[in-house]
């Protein structure tokens, strides 16, 4: 070992806890994950999350690895805005022909979700440009989002994780505007229906756009199943309908995050993307994010995809698109995505996340909330499913923060041979410990009942160990 | 074709000009490229920019296909700020012990050159956070820069074509602030030494730093060799050791972007870092970025190093990072990036590179400058080399951006059988068009004069077409 090697530190890695290399996957075949930590190997654990919501196919797919053999050498690198290339034109292709009819007219391939929101901000503001708007700047987005790790997403999005960078986010406040979530289990009032609910919370976004002058907002953002923030909370009913109106009555730019709720995640039927679960093809949005699932793990790529009032703003003033980055549309990436999704397409495997997903919904909803433990809340939509965790069932009042049970949770189901993600609750309280359960695309339903299973078994282990310390009763 | 291909485009992807699809690359092999444009097939053209100076080994390497086909069957995706990987690790610890000892501590990798910066944004913050010092936020980069196409990113950069985006950039001129370029050919002084020039650089630097308040001022970023946007401008003798101790002298972090210039690039003997060419081992930049030449465009891969400075401060407070990208420190990227550099370290391509940069460099302008023509300036480092176009070599006025001599540039390039990147004048003359250079490391002298032969040639055609435009005398 150098002298750099042995300088001051176990791991040479700046990200998560930076003393030690922590866990590392060390194998994986299809639902299944190999987990090493602390010199100890655990084998076959249940993948239950995919990476985050990454997993579409299986990890390990074999021809997933024949077609990465062949894109190696098929594909040649070149600066994609100057010397473009035909894998990306096929993926995009792809893309835009198993969406609804007319929904986009082309895509632009990045290489992280990121980055895809970073070049969605681009687009919007050039949009504006185009059609000789330039006061046409606001972006309204909602409380509890995530829509990236870079400044600009982060500019955009509204959780506790983010506050400490401020200085380095722009027009907090004065450009970037937040919205009150849709989160029907905490915040819809016990007398009003769900539409009810869903028109209250597009009149106060409503008020919203005409105190900020129409005339000055770009556009409105959402997740349409939140992730990680909120923790798959379904759109009460008709909320994207009348935000999407919304955007209409006003011109403002209606522009969906499905980075971690897309590509396939959950449609029913082999529907690329979620908003088909809500929305008609003629409400789609004018500019979505994409992301995870489109590679499956294999790859790094991401994607924002324009409806054809962008594209027509565009064709009908400069034609073009100024610069860009080295790596977007990249070839080899686009090719091993596109043989990615034909093969899911074949397999039906959407199809059939989508009806495991609901199962594993159905059965977490009748053997939680049929027993007394910390479960509040079983919600989701086909593939991407959460368990909300409360102190109490009937004030919904979270976990202190402290008490660190998302992170306590997902350490019990380690411990049982399942992977989740497990997130905080909110230091406010506006939203409690969650897990997230986003399996590969290729689960059984015996894969599902088995997650049914470590999940429950882990829920009343740490419902025992809460009740025993007196924060739980 | 159906209705979507139909609706509105000959091209799905949004990106360059996106009425058509452009040229597009259809093959490769070493530093031949194969380009396919309106129907025609430019075959074995000469890529002498490396897709942007990405390529490090050439296109379609026998060996890194099998380097691919490995890493696809022995890496499996995680989510790496959970579960991190070993592929990961082995790279940082192979980039850190390949650059001087204790220059640098650890590392995180990324998907991009502008995720990198911003990551690097964000550590920053962090590290002063971590200190207690959450008022040091200022950011100092300079004139014509660039640092990446993500709005963090672009916020820290200034030049023209950035300034539309403006509303979405944070903190410009209040936080990121703008310092003179360091531009030897166009704003030394006759009367000055380089050292001379540097120091009146720096001292303008220090006053910056004195009436903004030390306090406040976060890091100094510089590109080591500027890229894009001022043509592979060297720094003069002594300017960044100054900017060294002015950063050690008021407690500023001395942040270097080596995403274009850095991972063999331009070291000479093999070195990784373009910084070795002008600094000493401990005046080792405290965060740098890479890119690019890591993954020789084969995989979409780039990187943030950090120095014991930063990681000391973060192990003696939370010793952790929280949150990151779902693609950071991918093991397949990292696993093909190290197979690729391993390849490039034991074949010495880096210090082939370098002596054959020097030699384009020698020939041109030998060729170029002994001659009349619009060829102002040969300037570079080992394998980055740009030449300047002006409309007059005493004056060094810059041709009138509208009549597009960069792109027309390489257009004469390309027509010749010679792939460069070409760019404009800036709208204020503060800056000629200019080619760029940037060959992959295993070009040979045969492919180095050939590529001198075509430039030369090209430059020859523009230069009579000017004169007889009246554009040139």
């Amino acid at each position: 070992m150098t002298a750099a090697a042995a300088s001051d530190s176990k791991s040479y890695i700046f990200q998560g806890i930076i003393d030690k290399p922590g866990a590392q996957v060390v194998g994986g075949k299809g639902v299944l994950i190999d987990i090493e930590r602390d010199g100890k190997v655990y084998p076959n654990m249940i993948d239950a999350i995919g990476g985050a919501a990454v997993a579409s196919l299986g990890w390990d797919d074999e021809e997933v690895q024949d077609i990465i053999a062949k894109a190696a050498t098929e594909t040649t690198y070149s600066y994609p805005t100057l010397i473009a290339n035909k894998e990306a034109e096929r993926l995009a292709q792809f893309y835009i022909e198993n969406s609804p009819k007319g929904a986009f007219s082309a895509a632009l391939w990045c290489t992280s979700g990121s980055e895809s929101n970073e070049n969605a901000l681009r687009i919007v503001r050039q949009y504006y440009l185009e059609r000789g708007l330039p006061n046409k700047v606001k972006i309204i987005s909602r409380e509890s989002s995530y829509h990236g790790f870079t400044l600009g997403a982060q500019a955009i999005s509204w959780n506790p994780r983010i506050d400490k960078f401020e200085p380095y986010l722009f027009g907090r406040n004065t450009i970037c505007l937040k919205m009150p979530c849709a989160y029907t289990y905490r915040f819809k009032n016990k007398s009003e229906t769900e539409e009810q609910y869903s028109q209250r919370l597009v009149d106060q976004v409503e008020k919203m756009v005409l105190d900020n002058d129409p005339d000055t907002v770009a556009a409105i953002i959402v997740e349409t199943l939140p992730g990680s923030s909120l923790g798959t909370t379904p759109p009460p009913k008709g909320y994207l309908k009348m935000l999407r109106a919304l955007c209409n009555k006003y011109d403002i730019i209606f522009y969906l995050d499905e980075v971690m709720c897309g590509t396939g995640r959950c449609g029913g039927d082999g529907k690329l993307n979620c908003w088909e679960n809500f929305l008609d093809p003629d409400e789609a949005p004018d500019i979505q994010t994409v992301g995870k699932t489109l590679g499956s793990g294999y790859v790094t790529i991401a994607g924002v995809l324009v409806g054809p009032k962008i594209k027509d703003a565009f064709m009908n003033g400069s034609k073009a698109i100024f610069g860009g980055h080295t790596y977007s549309c990249h070839a080899f990436n686009c090719a091993v995505a596109l043989g990615i999704q034909e093969k899911i397409k074949r397999e039906n495997y959407t199809g059939n996340v989508f009806e495991k997903g609901t199962l594993i919904n159905k059965l977490l909803t009748d053997k939680l909330l049929s027993e007394d433990n910390i479960a509040g809340d079983v919600r989701g939509v086909g593939g991407f499913q959460s368990v909300e965790f409360v102190k109490d069932r009937v004030t919904k009042e979270a976990f202190d923060t402290s008490l660190n049970v998302g992170a306590r949770f997902k350490e019990k189901c380690f411990l049982n041979g399942l992977v989740v993600m497990g997130m905080p609750s909110n230091p406010d309280g506006s939203c409690g410990d969650r897990a997230l359960l986003a399996p590969s695309f290729v689960l059984t339903e015996d894969d599902a009942e088995a997650i049914v299973e470590k999940f429950v078994k882990s829920v009343n282990e740490l419902t025992d160990e809460l009740r025993a310390e007196g924060a739980w009763n």
